[in-house]
Order: C-alpha cells, then structure tokens, then sequence
C-alpha cells in the first residue's frame, strides 16, 4: 500500500470522480463499483479491477477480507475521509469503491445451451430498474439479458448498485432492437413479448424451449420490433386499481414462470 | 380558487411542509401525496383529500381534469414555483401535491373473504420496497397488507410514490408481530413465512385456501413470532452467485404464484 491520499485535486481521484458520468466512463473505458459485496462479486466475475480507494474508518471486516484476498495488479489506495466522499459522490459509506475496466461483451460472445432463456430490454429509463432486473434474471438462471436502445450505458454506478453486484455475472449486453431481433431469429427462439395489452396469460405461454422474454419501459412500451405473427405478446393479469407494474417486477414474476416450468433446479 | 400563495413562509405551506417528515405527519394527522395518479388513486378509494397544492405551470392536462373533478370540500391552492419547491421537496414536478387526512386502518377493520390472501410485512426498512409490495398486492389480488415493526409510518411519501398511488386502494394496517399472528391463528390463516433458508421451495406451497405470505427484511430476516410447528417457511430458488433478492421482488413472485394457483382471474 502507499501512503494516505489527502487531497481532493489528486489526478487518480478526480479520474476516479469522473467515473460517475457517463461521459468520463466512456471517456476513461473504466467503471466504478461501489460496496464491499458488488466489488467482490466483480472480481469472482473475472472483472479486471484496476484499483481500490480504501478509507479505513468504515472498512468492516467483510472489507478488509476483501482488501487482503486482492493482490498484485489490483491498487489499494487509501484516502482520507474527505477524498473518499468525492469519490463515493453520497452513495454508500463501506468504506471501499473499485475503479475497474469496462466490461464488453456481444452476442457473439454470448454462449447458448439448448434452451437457453435470455432477458431483452428494451427502452428501459431507469438504471435501478435495469439492474434489479439483472439480479432477479440471475436468480432465475436467465442465460443472457440483452440491452436495446436503453437510456444509459450498460455499467451505470446505480445499476450496479442495485443489482447487487450480479451484473458481471451473466453475459449483458448492448445493442439495437433490430440486430437483437435477427440474432434470436437465427437461432430459433421464441419471442415473448410483455404488453399490457397482451392476448395471452403469462402463464399459458410456455417457457420451456428457447426463450426471450422481452420487455420493455412503463412509459413507452414496446418498439415495433417486437411486433408481428411469430412474437407472442403476454400479459400479468391485473387485479386491482393499477394498469401495470414496476417492470422489474414483470420480469422478476415471469423469470420465475419460467423456471417453474423448466422444473426449477 | 383562491389568490396565488407567493410567501414560503405562508402558514399553510410551512405546514404542508412538514408532512414531509414522520413526526409533521403524525402531528399533524395528515399525509402527503406527490403526483396526479397518485393524488386521483386517493381519492378514488375514498381518501379524505383536504387541499391541493397547484404550480399551474407544470400541471399537464391529466392534472387539469383532476382538479376539475375535484368540487368541495377540497380546497385548491395555486401557488408560485418556489413556494411549489418548497412543498415538493424536489420529488415530483408534476404540478399537484395534495394533503389528505391520515387514513386509519385497524386488524378488525378487514373484512375477509374465505380464501382471503394476506401479506404480512415485518422490519421493512425501505418506504420504496413498502410502496413497491402495495403496488404487486393491489395488482395480484391481495385481500390486505399488514406491516408489523416497520421501520417508518405506513404513509411514507416514497411508499406512496413507489405504489403509484395504490397503497390507498387495499387495507393497510400497522400492528405489532404479535397482534398479527394471534389474529391470524384465531382467523385459520395457513402462514408461509419466507426465509432464505426455507425448507420449501415456494412452488410446493399451496395458496389456495386462507394465507398469510409473510416478508422480512433483507438484513434482518423474521422475528421468533413466524416460527413454529404451525409455520411453513418458504424460499425462492437460487441460481445464481446472490443468495437473496430484493424483498418486493420475492413478494411479487409470491403473489403471482397465488394467483397462478387459485386460477388467476
């Protein structure tokens, strides 16, 4: 380790700081994660984490066991309080936030087992949506999910958070509505599409072949590639005052339609 | 209408103000609700709204036809944009914000279907998770909610938000762990309580006759009051690097699962 950074004007902080915009990860091709349990989980995920600003004061145990377990390349910088929350930008005081390379991934990268069940989003705003759809789509032993047209990039700092750092653990993956839609019709999946105004119960479609379930934003709904005779558009049935849910609640419920009709296990 | 409040310091602002905070609400007796849809949902279910606070510039035309709707004894309160800031603490700009009377809802206020489905939610940190688990409810059929030693009042603002107004369309009622369960025993209800390391997986359960579906929080996990001979405690599989999710995405798994049992419509 070296010593303590004290000042808020050191180059690596503010390079650190700027991870926080999308422009500066794009810029620097770097990402920041924040919290003890994300960290950890990006390096289980093979993630290269570059460096690791540390600040002591609020490092508990379960991050100084992380702390010694990274070696050499990996960075441990300690900094000062101050430093520290310029850093964190008020997110999460656990005393430990990585700077690592931005992970790319395509859909040729993405390797497919015979059933495969991947996750399309399309349009999604929010990146807390985004990522607590990728914790639930890896609880569920969704195979993929694939990005189209989403408001941010794939790796935001709060769609990390809320995923719960099981965003690197499964292929994910950023590209247009059209070349997701070529790339599943190549390989004989089943289209799903989630509309509220769906002609078929989620529950009388079956998940059992290859399968994408597509969804899309509350506000805007689905693009029309998502349309036509071989798409089967499903809906959650609605009981009550509302027209719809969160839909990281729609995927959570039909991901798990899904692995109760593959048997579960 | 009256004339157009201009002063921050007008009493009836710096009281609607402080709704904002639990103490303001419990003080004063009355709640707070950002937002159109929300402000609509509330009254449609019966809500005692007593005053609208109106920023003419930013209301849309949904926001018009509410108001329109909206005759005596509600009292709408045009106001300039920085009294409007004030009111909304940066949480909405969707021109409307209205105070209602606290809505009081008690266990022997429920009145039960025979195969009525309850969700029992104990130590729920988060008002956005309550507000998230009310929206799924309302939408999958839940007779009522029950939160027992929930860390903030039932009618949070962000609770209010995350339900997109739905919170007010079920019974929503505050006890103790204990008060729930012994209503429950006494009412016959089956209790499922939810436990990471449940010993059945939730697809097993049988929901089909009076249930109680009973939600912990992700730290904490439940009390000693929902263990027992009597109890089945229930898990989502896991198959994936996290070994929980997010409490309002198991609760809508778990709603649906009971919709999807009882024969959904």
């Amino acid at each position: 380790m070296n010593e303590t950074i004290t000042s808020r004007q050191n180059t690596r902080v503010k390079a650190a700081a700027k991870l926080r915009d999308r422009r500066g990860r794009e810029d620097q091709g770097r990402i920041i994660i924040d919290g003890v349990r994300e960290i950890s989980r990006a390096v289980r995920a093979g993630i290269e984490v570059l460096e690791v600003f540390v600040y002591e004061q609020t490092l508990g145990s379960d991050g100084e066991q992380l702390i010694a377990q990274l070696g050499d390349p990996v960075e441990i910088v300690l900094v000062t309080e101050s430093v520290f929350e310029k850093i964190c930008f008020g997110n999460r005081t656990e005393g430990a936030v990585a700077v690592a390379r931005l992970p790319v991934c395509e859909l040729s990268d993405i390797a497919l087992a015979e059933h495969a069940l991947v996750a399309v989003l399309e349009g999604i705003e929010k990146p807390g949506n985004v990522g607590a759809i990728l914790r639930s789509a890896d609880a569920a032993g969704v195979s993929a999910v694939i990005a189209v047209n989403l408001a941010t990039d794939l790796f935001n700092p709060n769609a990390i958070r809320a995923s719960a750092g099981t965003i690197f653990s499964l292929p994910f993956v950023a590209t247009s509505s059209e070349s997701a839609r070529e790339w599943l019709d190549e390989r004989d999946f089943q289209v799903l599409a989630t509309r509220v105004d769906g002609a078929i119960n989620y529950t009388e479609a079956n998940y059992t072949g290859r399968t994408a379930i597509v969804l899309g934003s509350e506000a805007q709904g689905l693009s029309g590639d998502w349309a036509g005779d071989d798409v089967n558009a499903i809906k959650l049935p609605m009981l009550g005052v509302a027209d719809s849910l969160n839909v990281s609640v729609t995927a959570a419920v039909l991901f798990y339609e899904a692995l109760r009709q593959r048997g579960q296990r």
